[in-house]
Formats: structure tokens, C-alpha cells, sequence
């Protein structure tokens, strides 16, 4: 290593790097909008060389992977070698729309507010030309609009106005919906239902201080509650790439995927045996379900149209993050060209997971209780209105847990008061229609489970046996097995999740048997959130967010297939479906025993309810990546327990058993403190009999 | 209140009741054996009389629920009335086997170990008769087996062996099962298989340190992680009932349910709404996979058979539980008339729960951040081989989530080293088959949404709607909205679990409609480890654990009817089938708009891996009992927040913002401690623009 550290090859572009991007870019081409100056990952091919000798194979070139948009609306895909720099592809695109930026969403609303079209329609729901001051809008890209298309950038705005500038805006929708012409940076049309809602009267239910303390103020009966490590974290961090409990990964951050993963491996037993190349949400769509024009354009593909990155939230400690904390900031453009930074937006820390493993033997109440330990890797983004807190599990025993919490805002829609919804929403606060929707989420996973090889995706159900009750080979009915069926092409890939079979789906390594079992070593996708899409087959949202028609897809690795809607998202018409539809192909190709990425989509529907309103409390959602016939046995036995004594010892009078309690935990109510967990509740705290 | 604090009507007894109802059957009835000597609960209407009513309304009595078996083997049910002690009744039961207890299990092996038949198996296994202390069983409730039927009680010795006293005895199953007369003390039969296995000669893999250390010693990487609360618990117990954050229940704890949970009330801003009468975890399956002889006898209902109160540990503090920690006794008799304790059986704490709601405004990073808070009642118990951690969870939100983990060790049954299992089970162990099982649990809910006119039970389905894409109903093919079907009767109420349209089940009081919705307000059920029963339709399991063959049934709520596989479960032949289909009938029943009972069975089904070997990581599942409609608003509003911020006070330079971080999370890496949560990083850590 020189005397200057280079960044390691999965690093998200540093803000020198961007700024040398910028800066060629724009001698170039002139004072263009930047809306992506990103990292190009590295192929694969050479990347895996390198990873396998850092010393000696060729270090993976830094290269940026560049969107633009120049004056006249023209939009440029560009990649700039960053050791020149040099810019190596400029092309022009057609018909395609770039991930939206924050800066255009910040400009819609003042130009929206000067609109004479809109101004007339705000004095039609009751709000006069003086305040339009407190009108407001949420300007999402347009989706997809059949009589605009794509060749000029639109965007929807959804209108809201507040009484107060602290009020919660979505407590009064306006019914009427203005498109907006990006490039001319004026509206050019507005959408006006036949039935009109004017503005709600209803007084607000705000959920700032002031609002609660004018309700009573807040509950004073909560104690507080600590967690600290004296003793400093269990996590090293050198650069991005972390090393804890046998888990080592490199942690990377992209302006649409958010946090993305690479090179998680598993050291086992001092072998470092490799799972995951790389593991990410790459796409996702909040579908809404009245088919009332214009609402069938809510469809946000949230990471594809705006960025988990580029929304990501700058987390604080002590409020989003309680402990021992690492942030790793995160770099991007700004439109103009210049930089940016959200700090803080990815934390790191541990926490106590509960009980691992326990044992007690009933007979003399030996026991062993070991308690474990989880690393999160965190991220939150707001979506507008929503907000998405994204958490990476890594747990001991080899189970990587992705979990979605979600909270934030209901997206909101004018109604009159108790009018008939109809079914397809709620009115979750006088006037205030909130539609039916779903949030499903694409988990991308390149797995390298147990080498590079090859894997090996199969279906796995649990299933009664066909033989009938009483009959030789079931005689007593209870046989059932796990039927296992290969996906080997990826049009048989396309498969459902089945909630009465307990529907799983197994990466193996066909190449690797497990010594003891003799069945392939394997990782389990065990997902029970997976609703299946509702949008009909043919429906826009079926279009254009083709990941979702099936819980899983698998295709074989090809680098830069990496967002399954399509590279640029916004004004997609899904005729042809970009993405993963195009990578499938006429699904005949073989994805047997070779490098394969498996796609995921799940989430749930969302009927949404009062007590979502104003803002809604966390709803979570996980699913397991869990190590099956992996290992040769349970791979946390040398986790140290809390307490352990055996059967000899506790015929010994518990001579020599392990007693590690935390010394820190108390009775409640009690004056003592923790010492020994057990001996102050008797050996084990065993039955005392009178 | 008199000078003696009498006890809640809900209480468990006390030693001194089960002391006294233990005195008044031995004079009457002499030197019996007690398998039970509970509290009868109150009859709902004379309780639900006295809660609305404690100090007018008659006190419920305090009775006894007696089983005792007589020398010669005879069964009796007895009721004692604890106040003179009377016994009120007294009845000789035929052809029913009352639970096991602590102390028929431990009888068992002893006798094992002396039988001459035994000892010949065990010799053709490969061990000698001088080694007949190192072979271990244990003792189940012998399920039924139609050769010996119920008048006399049985069990089934499932055999292991422990080269040394400390080892782990599954890893040395014996293929012969002994049948062991609970009467007699004698071994009536042995089951012997046709291929014989023998003793296997693999060296043990232990998880105790002696084992680990030898295998290279425990990881020294772990920096402890600390709990704490150093101004005390935001709960407070009055007896057996707990309050915190809004809710208000009593915490019981029988014999066989565990933890039993009454009378739970949310107080929703001063107003005290009922939720549950009554919720507990009351009965459960254990269902082994493979057909062969004797396999099938393999379907514990651990809870009707031994008791998941009788079963619980002791609980440690430190090592179970973490962090200020309140512990609750139980008290049982013994067998033999005596008295017992198990100290800390049941423990309370809070934890924090991460985000409990946030919001940022894109425009000006104004942002709410609230954390959260859950209470946890749990306990654990050991099924022999296998430990069910059972947490039930309280969200300030007004969720309610029963949480179950499974760990402990896997029931293993001899095979020949690589010999094939069929697929009925796996090699977890050179020489050890763990067999395909599934672990399913009934929880029984009885009811009160928001009163005691009555609730109904409806199946709710997320539909796409059957208009077709580009139809005028649904031209862009979008529209879903949630089916609602009512059960009507204990008929109707036999529903399953519906993956495709993530079914849930409300509960509803329909003489209450949310104000905001319109909607009858409800609690709904949202459960997603739901497996379904795999033995078929007409097997042994499932006539004897029918709660098994639905996700739901509804019965109407009646004294006495708590446990679904009958009162009495051990060698019961299922013919008929004992408990729900009892109370289910002909179907007929009216279910609608009344006191209801919802029996939810859920669980998972497991196909055993090396890694669950030789103790199990813990799986977790839970399930979800959550408000809908039920509430005006988001219930958590009034929560303390970390940081809020509102727009005008961001215009303001962030004067007078909220900033309530707990001022002692820290960076991992830094020197700071935590300080304001958001001043260290700047105003929310906003975008830094350069």
C-alpha cells in the first residue's frame, strides 16, 4: 500500500471522484443537470480475480457511471474512467427519463403556486389567491401517463395545503392534480375530477409538541432505559468493509439501492467460506388500488424514480440509533454540479438478540443459556410522505435478516365528508380518503454460496405424502417430506409463494454436499410477507413493475442487471417491460449449477386505518437468508454462555459450573443487584420442594 | 380491603390453598397421587359481574380443580371449595389418563434401566449390562397406541445413551422403545424394529465448556452489551395485575397454559375499552413425519400432557433475561401431596422497541423522531428434549404479539451411519436421524373488542378486483380492495390460512363503529407462520389434536371449554375427537355478534440440518394482534419524542426545537459522548452542500 489509501473497489465514488466526474463532464459537454454521478461497479470477472489476490491480480478500475440532462431536455448515459479522468461513453438516449433528483422536486411547488390554472382551482376548493402561500404539493414523477409519454420530463403534483406552516399537510388534500413539464418548468395541464371535493373545514390533529401539548401533553410514566458497551463494540471497520462474529462484508451505498452489500462471507472454523457476492433492495412500487382516473398513475417505483440514496435520511444519535454507534456518510452531485453530502446516513451498531440457545435437562436441571447478539446496518429513507427504515440483520449462527419498518405518512386523497370510498380507501380523518395500496420490495441476491462454482435454486414445499391413510406406507397418515423441485431455466424460476406448503426457496451449491446430511450445502429464502401483486396481469403497474408478478425470478448474473424496472424508470410505459422481463427472455436459458441471481419480491398490502393517521406507528416486515446444510453443526457453541453446569457438576454441588451473568441486570423492584444470575435464585433456581 | 389481602379472582392459589385443598382430599379420599391441583375459574359472568363491580358485586369464590389417581389406578375429577375446604364434587373417570407429572417422567428410567428385556436390547445394541447406568430415556406419554388403549396408564421410553454423564444423549439414540406400565412400575412391552441399529461408536460433539474448550475454547470477541434502567421500570404490578403504558391486565399462570393472560384493557385517553377477556397459549402438537412403526406415536401435546407450567424454568437473571427484570413464582403440588415452587417462572421487563414513528419534510428536513417501547411477559419451558421461549409482547401501539422461539434439542432416532431416511427425516449426526416434524400451537382468544355486547369473527382477503383490465371499473387494472366474509357459525368459522390474499381474521365488535371509518372497530389477527396440519385427514394426530386441521376456528364462549384436544389428553384415541369438535357440533351454531372464543393454530414445520445439532439456535415466530379501526388516531402521539422540529422553527435557525436524546448513546469509535442527537451533526445532520 502506498502513502495513499486507494479506495477499495466496491467504495462508493468519493467526493474527489465525483468532483473530477463533474468536472470533465462539463468541459465536455457544457453546464448540463447532473442526476447520477454513481460508481459503475466493477465486472464482475475481474473483481473476483482481484478479490482472490489483492496482490497481484489487476486492481479494478474506478469508473463513474454518469446521467445528464442537457439544456433542451436531451439525456445522456456517460461512464468517465476516473484515473484520466476521461470520459470513455457519451450517449444520447430516447425516450428515457432519469431518476428524478431532489432539487427538481423542490421546484415544482413554487412554480405550481404561481400557476393561474391551479390558482383558479384553489379558489374553486375555497382557497383564495392571497394564500397561496399555504397551498403545497408533493411532486412525484407522472408514473406513466398514456396521452404524454416520455420524450418530455413530467411530473405529477399532489396537492395539499396547510392552514399553519406546521401543520400536517395530508390532513387536507386538494382534489385536482396539475402535471408539470420539467424541462419548460411550467404546468401544462391539470387533471380535474368530475365530482369535486372542495378543502376540508375540519380542524387539524397535528403531532408536533405544541399540537400534543395543547392536547395534554405528553406522558410523563416512561423511564428512561440505557444501553451501552463499556468495553467499546464487537465490530471492526476497516474503510467499509466490516468484520464481526465470523461475518465479513463490504458496505456500499448507491444513490437508488441505498445500502448494497458485497462480498459477505462467513468465516468458518478459520475456512472463509463465501455466501453472498451481493445482496441489495433494487427496486420497489407502492401500487394504489382505486381505479378512479388519475390514481392509477400512483405506482411510485420509489428507488428507481427518486433513490433510497438520494432520500436517505442523516441519522442522529440517541433518536433513530441507541448505543454504540458508526455512521458512514454518503456522497453525491448536486444537479448543478456541485457536491453534497447526507452524514450519517448509514449507522452500525449490535445489539443483544435475547436467547440463542438453552438447555436445561430435566432430570437435575443442568442447564446452558446462551444468550446472542445481532449487527444491524441501517439506512432510512422518506419517500415523500412515507418513510422506509431499512435494517440489514447478521445474526451468529449465520442468518442474514433484512427487515422494513414502515411509518411516516399515508399518502392522502380529498373526499367529502363519509362519502362512499367505495371500497378502495379509507377515511382515516374527516375528508381525508386514504386509498388501498401495497409496498413490495425487490431483494436482488447474487449468491456465491460455498464458492464460485455454481448454485442452484430449488423450490421447496412441505407435503403429505400421497399415500392414503391406513394403507402400508402410512398407515397412521402423519408421513410427510420435502419435495424439493429444481428451477432450472429461468422461465420455470418464475414461481408463487405457496403459504400451504410453507413455500421456501433453497440456493444450494450442487458441487458441495454437506459431510453429515449429504445434501447440498444451501442457503433458505424463508419469506412469509409476500403478497403477490394486485394489479391485474396487462395493468400498468404490471407493466412497468414486472418484478413483481412473481415472488421469485431467477436469472443467470450479467453485470449491470442490477434494477429489475429498467436502468431509467420514470415514464416507463412497460410496453416493452424493461428489466428483468428482458432478462428472462423466452425463459429457455439454463440457470442450473451456475453464477445466478435470485429476485424477490415481497412486502404486504396496506388497508390503511385511524390509527395510521397523522402519522403512522412502525409496521415491520423481515425474512430470513438462513444457513441449511451448511454447516456441519450448530455454529455458535463457542458463543460464551451466560450460565452452564452439568450434570457432574450439579451432582458436585455445582463445583465448577460457568457463571457469566452481566452483573448488571436488576430486580426491578428489588434493592439487590444482579450478581450471580443464579446463585441468588438458588442453583439454577431449582424447585424448591416443602 | 381487610387486614388479609384476599386474593384476585384470577390468582393462581397459593401454597396455602393448594395446601389446604390437598388436606381435604386426603381425608377423604386417603393416599393419592395429585396431578393437578388448580385454581377452577371464575364462571365469566359472576367475574365479569365483580370487575365491573369490585366492591358491591359478590366475590367469586376461590375453588380448586383437583386430579388426583387413586392406588389401583383409578382416575378422579374433584372441585374443592377453598373457603371451608369442601369438596363440592367428586368423580371417577373411565378411560381417561390425567397429565403426566414431573415425578411420573423422572420415575420412569430407573425402572428402564433394571428390566430384563431392557437390558438384552440394550446388550444387542452394543452396550454391556454393567454399562446400564449410562442409558438415559425419556419418559413420553406413550400418545395412543389402539393395542392398549387407555384404562391402563402408559409410556413410551424413547432410549439414548451417554458414554459420559455430562454428554449430550441425543446424539446416541437406542432403536428399541420399551413400554413402561405407570401402575405396575414395570416394563409390559418393547417395540423392537425390524432393522436393527446399533449403538453408535462416533465420538461425541458436546456444547458444554469442558467440550468447547477442548475443541479450541470460547470467542473472546464479544464486548459486553448493558441494559439498564437507572430510574426504574415504567411498570407497575399490583399483585398479579400490571400496568404500563395504557394497558392494564392480570397476569395468570396455570399448570398447563403457562402464562395466562386476563382481562386486558386499553385506556384510551381516560377512557378504559376492553380487548381480551382471556388469552393463553392452550394446547399444542408436536406431529412427527415419518410412518414406520413407531413413529406415529411420536405427536406430543406437551401442553395437555405434561404443562407448560409444570415444564416452566426457573428463570436467571442476567442469563434469561436482561435489564431490570420482575419475577413472578408458581406453585404446584407434587405428586404426592406436598407443595412445590418454581421461582421466577414468569419475568417482566420493558424494552426499546427502535422507531416508533418519524417524519421528515423533504423540503426543509423538519422531522419528528419517536422511539418505542415494548413490555414483555414471558417464560420458558423444556419439553424433554426440545425449549419453547414464550414472550408475550405489548406495544404502546395497542399491538399485541405472542412470540415463541424454539430451541433446545432436536428428538433424534437411531440409523444405520449414510443409511437412507426415505426423506423422513435427516443425518444431523454420523448415526443420528432427526425426523421431519412440525411444532403447532393453539391460541385461544376469547374476546371483549371495546365491550361485552359481542364481537364476530370475519376472514378478510386483500382481492384484486374482478372487473377486467380496460374495462370502464378498472381501465388501467389497479383496483383491490379488502373481502370481508363474515362467520356465521362454528361451521363456517373452520378457515385456513390464504397466502395469495394475505388473509388475516378480524375480530369486531359490530355495535361499534369507529367514528373516522365507519368501520366496525376490530382487532385483527395477522398471523403468517401458518403451516396447516400435514398428517392427512383421518390420521391419528388428526383426530386426537383436531385444533390442528384449521388456522381458525369460533366457538361461542362457555365455562370450562379452554383446552382444545379435551381436559384430559394423554392416551386419548381421538375417537371421537375430544375438546373443539365437541364444541363446534353440527356447525349450526349461531357465532355471531356474541361472546365468541377464536382458536388460531400456528407454528412451523421443520426439516432438521446438521446446524440445529447438537442444540438449537433459536427460531423465532410470532403473530400479531392488532388494532384496526379501533382507535380515532395514531394511540402514540403523546409518546415522548427524541428531536422534533417543525418548519417554523427550522426558518427559525432551529429555535425551540424538541431535542430530548438520551445523551448516552455514543459513537462506537469516537470520544463524544452522545450530547444533543442532532446538534453534533449539525441541524438533523442536514444535506451539507458544497
Amino acid at each position: 500500500m502506498g502513502s495513499v489509501e486507494l479506495p477499495h473497489p466496491f467504495d462508493p465514488l468519493s467526493l474527489a471522484e465525483i468532483e473530477a466526474a463533474i468536472s470533465v463532464v462539463k468541459k465536455a459537454h457544457g453546464d448540463v443537470h447532473f442526476n447520477v454521478v454513481t460508481l459503475h461497479e466493477p465486472r464482475k470477472a475481474e473483481m473476483t480475480a482481484w478479490l482472490a489476490a489483492p496482490e497481484t491480480a489487476p486492481r479494478p478500475k474506478r469508473i463513474a457511471d454518469v446521467v445528464v440532462i442537457a439544456p433542451g431536455g436531451g439525456v445522456y448515459d456517460g461512464l468517465v474512467d476516473l484515473a484520466g479522468p476521461t470520459i470513455t461513453y457519451w450517449g444520447l438516449l430516447d425516450g428515457e427519463q432519469p431518476i428524478i433528483t431532489m432539487e427538481e422536486l423542490q421546484l415544482v411547488e413554487h412554480i405550481v403556486r404561481k400557476d393561474p390554472g391551479v390558482i383558479e382551482q384553489c379558489r374553486i376548493s375555497g382557497i383564495p389567491a392571497e394564500d397561496m402561500h399555504k397551498v403545497y404539493c408533493d411532486p412525484w414523477t407522472i408514473g406513466y401517463d398514456e396521452r404524454f409519454g416520455n420524450s418530455v420530463r413530467l411530473q405529477q403534483a399532489l396537492m395539499y395545503y396547510r392552514p399553519d406552516v406546521d401543520c400536517c399537510q395530508y390532513q387536507y388534500p386538494l382534489d385536482f392534480c396539475p402535471i408539470y413539464d420539467a424541462d419548460k418548468q411550467q404546468i401544462i395541464a391539470i387533471d380535474i375530477p368530475k365530482i369535486r371535493r372542495p378543502l376540508s373545514k375540519e380542524p387539524p390533529i397535528d403531532y408536533h409538541p405544541a399540537a400534543v401539548n395543547a392536547r395534554g401533553g405528553y406522558r410523563s410514566n416512561l423511564k428512561p432505559i440505557n444501553i451501552t458497551q463499556p468495553e467499546g463494540v464487537s465490530f471492526e471497520v476497516d474503510g467499509r468493509t466490516i468484520t464481526w462474529q465470523n461475518w465479513s462484508f463490504h458496505i456500499g451505498f448507491s444513490y437508488r439501492e441505498g445500502i448494497v452489500l458485497h462480498n459477505i462471507t462467513f468465516n468458518d472454523k478459520g475456512t472463509v467460506r463465501p455466501l453472498f457476492y451481493r445482496l441489495s433492495l433494487a427496486e420497489m412500487v407502492v401500487p394504489y388500488g382505486n381505479p378512479e382516473h388519475p390514481h392509477q398513475r400512483k405506482h411510485a417505483l420509489d428507488q428507481g424514480e427518486y433513490g433510497a440514496g438520494y432520500m436517505a435520511n442523516s441519522l442522529s444519535l440517541g433518536c433513530d440509533c441507541k448505543g454504540s454507534i458508526h455512521y458512514l456518510d454518503a456522497h453525491f452531485p448536486t444537479r448543478a454540479g456541485g457536491l453534497r453530502t447526507i452524514k450519517n446516513a448509514i449507522c452500525i451498531h449490535e445489539e443483544d438478540s435475547g436467547i440463542l440457545f438453552k438447555h436445561s435437562d430435566f432430570r437435575d436441571e443442568s442447564v446452558i443459556v446462551t444468550r446472542g447478539r445481532k449487527l444491524i446496518i441501517q439506512q432510512i429513507f422518506t419517500a415523500a410522505n412515507y418513510e422506509y427504515v431499512v435494517a440489514w440483520q447478521f445474526h451468529q449462527d449465520g442468518t442474514i435478516q433484512p427487515e422494513i419498518k414502515l411509518t411516516g405518512i399515508l399518502n392522502t386523497y380529498s373526499m367529502l365528508p363519509d362519502e362512499d370510498t367505495h371500497g378502495w380507501g379509507t377515511q382515516v380523518f374527516p375528508g381525508v380518503n386514504a386509498h388501498n395500496h401495497q409496498h413490495l420490495f425487490c431483494l436482488r441476491v447474487n449468491p456465491n454460496i460455498d464458492g464460485d462454482e455454481g448454485n442452484t435454486v430449488y423450490v421447496s414445499d412441505a407435503m403429505a405424502s400421497d399415500a392414503p391413510v391406513g394403507s402400508p406406507e402410512n398407515f397412521y397418515g402423519n408421513a410427510f417430506y420435502n419435495r424439493r423441485t429444481k428451477l432450472a431455466t429461468t422461465g420455470e424460476s418464475k414461481t408463487d409463494y405457496n403459504g400451504a406448503t410453507s413455500r421456501t426457496w433453497e440456493i444450494c451449491n450442487p458441487n458441495k454436499l454437506n459431510p453429515i446430511s449429504k445434501k447440498p450445502v444451501s442457503y433458505k429464502l424463508v419469506s412469509r410477507e409476500v403478497p403477490g401483486l394486485l394489479p391485474k396481469e396487462g395493468s400498468l403497474v404490471w407493466k412497468r413493475a414486472a418484478f413483481a408478478r412473481h415472488a421469485v425470478h431467477v436469472t443467470k448474473y450479467r453485470d449491470d442487471q442490477l434494477w429489475p424496472a429498467g436502468r431509467h424508470v420514470p415514464q416507463t410505459s412497460g410496453e416493452p417491460s424493461k428489466g428483468l422481463p428482458e432478462w428472462i427472455g423466452d425463459g429457455t436459458e439454463s440457470i442450473e449449477n451456475t453464477d445466478v441471481v435470485l429476485w424477490h419480491t415481497w412486502g404486504l398490502t396496506h388497508f390503511p386505518a385511524p390509527e395510521d393517521f397523522p402519522v403512522m406507528p412502525a409496521e415491520p416486515m423481515s425474512l430470513l437468508l438462513r444457513p441449511r446444510n451448511f454447516f456441519t453443526g450448530n455454529p455458535v457453541m463457542d458463543v460464551p454462555p451466560s450460565y452452564a453446569s452439568t450434570p457432574s457438576q450439579v451432582a458436585a454441588g455445582n463445583k465448577g459450573v460457568l457463571d457469566a451473568a452481566d452483573g448488571v441486570s436488576k430486580l426491578a423492584f428489588g434493592s439487590a443487584n444482579g450478581g450471580s444470575c443464579c446463585a441468588s435464585n438458588g442453583a439454577n433456581g431449582a424447585n424448591g420442594h416443602h
